[in-house]
């Protein structure tokens, strides 16, 4: 049987020895056997350090999104290839899309809002400028820079191609390499994901490596600018928080690990109204996807008392629909645990919490299989218990399969108070038809919370649903469920770089930024409007006017738009007004004027005026008040699949006592080159 | 001898036991007695959580501001009797101030961010609206809300006000009650400022406590809404980190630790340069300021190999004019160490120094002092010493007293590489004149810092100079420094609550957050400009119009504006524009025509539009098309100090087929009452 390989160090590694055996969860066949012997951990961290960083570092983020886009397109191609071993783990073919569509829709995902929230620039600028002086010349700016070292992955057996793929694309768009551990179990689809990656030659060399089996002594090689995140059991999480390496380095940690996660039914939502049928057909799903082994899945629903009976009912209804087998059989809608011995310990889990409630529906020993065989294949029946809210055991034994317990709530503080006892959830779900509710209990949830889905017949068609973590939504939890924060969009890229406060004067910050900041030096010269991409440079300045404003002039736009506030209109009355004490010109006739200030009017490399932003309107224009514009480059962003890019121009309108009377940012499109 | 009290569940109390004593750092008299006997740790933590907690929890962002503001004052006036006990620390009244203005200044600072930055509200709003569907009725937002725990807070000796203080401005602002915990050595100057503030009776109960003396069982009752942050030396970071309850619980743990600062001086900054005698003179400052006991101070100052003779004569000579001595004494610049086990300590660390270089001024076991007795003061002289860059001594050793090391470097790429051997820090500075150095060194040395401060003749004046940490910037390093981030504005306020992403449809996102969303629901009715903020809801809407854009329109705003941009008024030339294809018109044209149609022309209640936020202009509008503008009531925030609020509007224009012509966000103040 073959044994499954190692990519480190620029090449792939098969261990010399027998390695350990994998077992197909459904026929119990061997798949591959798994071993890491020989990988040199200390060498494949350095390569990854000194090959892939560099290399990665040397892109924009807007060229890693590209790369990302183009391996979820080549992922996406051989996806059959993926799909055929994933039914090894047992799972459905439903399943198996949950895993690898999800996976290859996380790497388009950051692609995208990589184009679009991130700079064509290798430095992030993180928020504004800080003003820390009176004069101006001593100034802050936040900018975040990429870790110099690995990101070390370590994964669960339930997701083996999204938990790699979620993990690896933040790191990948933050300029950090990877280095993916897989749970063993169902590695040898993660090696094939890997293989397929490697095989696309579309990443930098070094960007990724892949060790099967044991970690060895990889952590006694992380440094401060290493970063570890793991999902997985608790106790596991615990053990590698606590390492002495990465304890000694403040080694950056992430752990996704246990979670009691709650459904919650609003007390509207009566058997009959749409959300009662959704809140039951959420739950049956949540059990049975992935045959329940989700770390998202609902382990506790939460129902108003008086529906307790009604929601048992109607579920053990559907679950009783469920066919579980062989999930290449036609027919089959829940396929098998991914082995025997996680098929043991979810018994045992299951026993803890009877020890607190009782079956509604299933049988933890018995289950009607379609062609395959309980003995070997790792099957279980769905199993949906109702317990005794008051007791431990329902908010602390996590049951990792098809499993959820019903349990009863009499008001909305202790629903809200029962939710908390879980310790810290990765996702809850609230279903409901009544808003205030929904709002009661999200704002009453959230501190135990890293995500929180309210159902109700307005979103159903489109939700997600309860255990679908979304790439542009953060996915983790306090407590129990780790304490971390994975995604979240461009949060997650942030966690892989190094937030750095830089202080220093408006021109040095500038050189930092590649941004123009207000007090770095102006270059005036051939008009602004003129220049391409190509000429233009950030702190090139047009200045014109002034243009005296007139009475007329107000008069006249106030007619011409009919904009006939009084403050611009009625003398008596602006006088009364506190902020103006008189006629004051429009704020959009300002904006006019200044813009027929700065425009150069023939044809050029400017496209259009697509957007504004941070318009403050700062002094009132009284008629008779001169304005002067001026106009400088602020931020080029060049489209790498575009022959123009956006640039973001500084504009400041002032009197002519040199007061600003308004501020903002126009946007335009640049064509990269004249023609 | 007096026994420092603590403050815990409501009252002050004081051990029953001898407690141990405290010397004063000039004279070695027995200052106070420190003894934590009998603090019922675990109560302590829970009447935090059950008293403190909810009363922060009933107030806005903006009240807690109103609070840390009117707290600033109340101390201010105070605050002499704060610089005579600080006195007894070493500390001359120039380093009292560093600590009690410093602290002062951090409240004032986080005052006026959480009443500009943040809303006037109990729910933080986490970036955008993330949509999630195609049809919009499935949308993402994430929210933050702040932890049900207590903030413990363990203090270093070394700035027993600001740094207190600096721990607590962001806790409370985010609504989490803190339990202090000073450095015994320094604590009866932090017992005198607890003293104050709960005297003042500014606080809601609960929302700050005091533990004098040992933590004893503390950690062991933390939670998973609790939180830990310490400051102080490496071992104890590491110690606390790997603490089995913090690991279980997955606590939030901050740690600013060990630090060999770094400052580089650049090969421009030759002798004469203004550079060359701001690095002397600032590396000369941070050695005596708090006699060097300052996490932040240089330890590791790199200059170009040819400049070293001129910075150690120049730094020599500056050394030789600061008098030691009691701080109350004239002429004394700087005083004595905290204590003498702290002055063997550094001692120590001068002896492992020392192994890899030279004493270039001072004397480790001989100073001169004015007006004091350096057997029982903590005295020491200021201590420079050059090194070898190559050995590891010089990275590793921090001697945290008035000690620095002289560096030599031969070439940028050098000096990067051995800033980096610090492992982490908390802040480096660069001294140079050259704006691209700057840039290199900074982007090159960014992932190992917390802060970068760039120092040049343009800043000077200005400058904060390189050991102090701002409440606007972030304040921690990754590594040694301990990994953590505190501080850095509003980001030091999330650090206390939980991120939660919160999915649903627009109207219980719009529930949750306060906030109208696109999609959630409107009204229409009593046009909204002529409600108060009494009356006004999120969701009132106007929809206005239809007008029509007329070539005449456009023809007469380029001719009244002078905005004769080609795609306004060429035909031609405007069918060849890429994105317009003909006459388009202007986008100013089209937000004033919008602001005709929804201004409500009389005195009322909207006082001014003082700006415009996040505009894009969409799909072109051409002569002959039709405008319609929706206008929706998106944001209230009543100021808590004026008969006013603001008010943000969502802007939707369209066009006949109902397509967005542009988007943006009118900002408004209106007046709390109709007069």
């Amino acid at each position: 049987m073959a044994l499954l390989r190692s990519y480190v160090s620029g090449g792939w590694h098969t261990a010399p020895d027998e390695g350990t055996p994998l077992h197909d969860a459904v026929t119990g066949e061997e798949v591959a056997r798994i071993s890491s012997t020989g990988v040199d951990m200390a060498a494949a961290l350095d390569y990854g350090r000194r090959t892939g960083g560099p290399a990665l570092r040397e892109l924009t983020f807007h060229q890693r999104a590209a790369l990302l886009k183009a391996l979820a397109s080549h992922l996406r191609e051989h996806r059959d290839e993926l799909y055929a071993l994933s039914a090894r783990t047992g799972a459905t073919l439903g399943d198996s899309k949950f895993d690898v569509d999800g996976g290859i829709g996380v790497l388009f995902a950051y692609a995208s809002k990589g184009k679009r929230e991130l700079p064509n620039d290798t430095v992030y600028v993180d928020g504004g400028v800080e003003p820390l002086s009176k004069g101006g010349t001593f100034l802050g700016q936040h900018i975040a820079t990429p870790l110099r070292g690995v990101a070390v992955q370590i994964n669960a057996f339930n997701f083996p191609v999204w938990g790699p793929l979620e993990k690896f694309a933040p790191a990948f768009l933050a300029g950090v390499p990877s280095l993916v551990k897989p749970a063993s179990q169902t590695a040898y689809l993660t090696e094939k994901l890997v293989e397929l990656i490697i095989e696309s030659g579309l990443l930098p060399e070094g960007s990724l490596q892949l060790i099967c089996g044991s970690v060895g002594d990889l952590l006694d090689h992380v440094t401060p600018q290493d970063l570890v995140s793991f999902t997985g059991s608790a106790s596991t999480a615990q053990r590698l928080r606590a390492h002495p390496v990465i304890v000694r380095n403040a080694v950056r940690f992430n752990a996704e690990a246990d979670s009691l996660n709650c459904s919650i039914l609003g007390p509207d939502a009566t058997p009959g109204t749409a959300e009662f049928d959704l809140f039951v057909k959420q739950l049956t799903t949540e059990m049975t996807v992935k045959a329940g082994q989700k770390c998202t899945a609902i382990r506790r629903a939460f129902v108003p008392a008086e529906q307790l009976d009604a929601v048992a009912e109607a579920a053990s209804a559907r679950l009783a629909k469920v066919t579980v087998g062989n999930p290449g059989s036609e027919g089959v809608r829940m396929g098998a645990l991914a082995s025997l011995e996680q098929r043991e310990e979810v018994r045992r889990s299951l026993k803890a919490l009877l020890a607190a409630g009782s079956v509604v529906y299933g049988d933890p020993d018995q289950v009607e299989v379609v062609d395959a065989d309980t003995e070997r294949g790792a099957f279980l029946s769905p199993v949906l218990l109702k317990g005794d809210p008051e007791r431990a055991e329902p908010h602390e034994v996590e049951a990792f399969g098809p499993v959820s317990t019903l349990l009863p709530y009499t008001s909305t503080a202790q629903v809200i108070d029962y939710a908390a006892r879980g310790q810290g959830s990765l996702a809850g779900s609230i279903v409901t038809g009544d808003a205030e509710f929904a709002r009661e209990v999200v704002l009453g949830t959230a501190p135990w919370h890293g995500r929180l889905l309210v159902l109700d017949s307005d979103d159903a068609k489109e939700s997600t649903g309860h255990g679908s973590p979304m790439p542009q939504l953060v996915h983790g939890g306090p407590g129990r469920a780790g304490g971390g924060e994975e995604m979240g969009g461009i949060r997650g890229v942030l966690h892989h770089m190094q937030r750095t406060a830089v202080q220093g004067s408006p021109k040095v910050l500038s050189a930092v930024t590649g941004r123009w900041i207000a007090g770095a030096p102006r270059a005036e010269g051939t008009h602004p409007f003129r220049k391409s991409l190509a000429e233009l440079k950030v702190g090139d300045t047009v200045v014109a006017g002034p243009r005296t404003v007139t009475q007329s002039d107000v008069d006249h736009f106030a007619e011409f738009t009919g904009d006939t506030f009084y403050a611009h209109t009625d003398p008596a009355a602006a006088a009364a007004n506190p902020l103006f004490g008189g006629i004051v010109a429009h704020g959009y006739l300002v904006l006019s004027f200044a813009a027929g200030l700065f425009v150069s009017p023939e044809p050029g490399p400017v496209l259009a005026n697509y957007g504004l932003e941070n318009l403050r309107f700062l002094t009132p224009v009284k008629p008779g008040d001169e304005l002067t514009v001026t106009l400088t480059c602020k931020q080029i962003t060049p489209r790498i699949d575009q022959d123009y890019g956006e640039v973001r121009w500084d504009t400041d309108v002032t009197n002519a006592d040199g007061d600003s009377v308004a501020k903002y940012d126009v946007l335009t499109l640049v064509a990269k080159e004249t023609e």
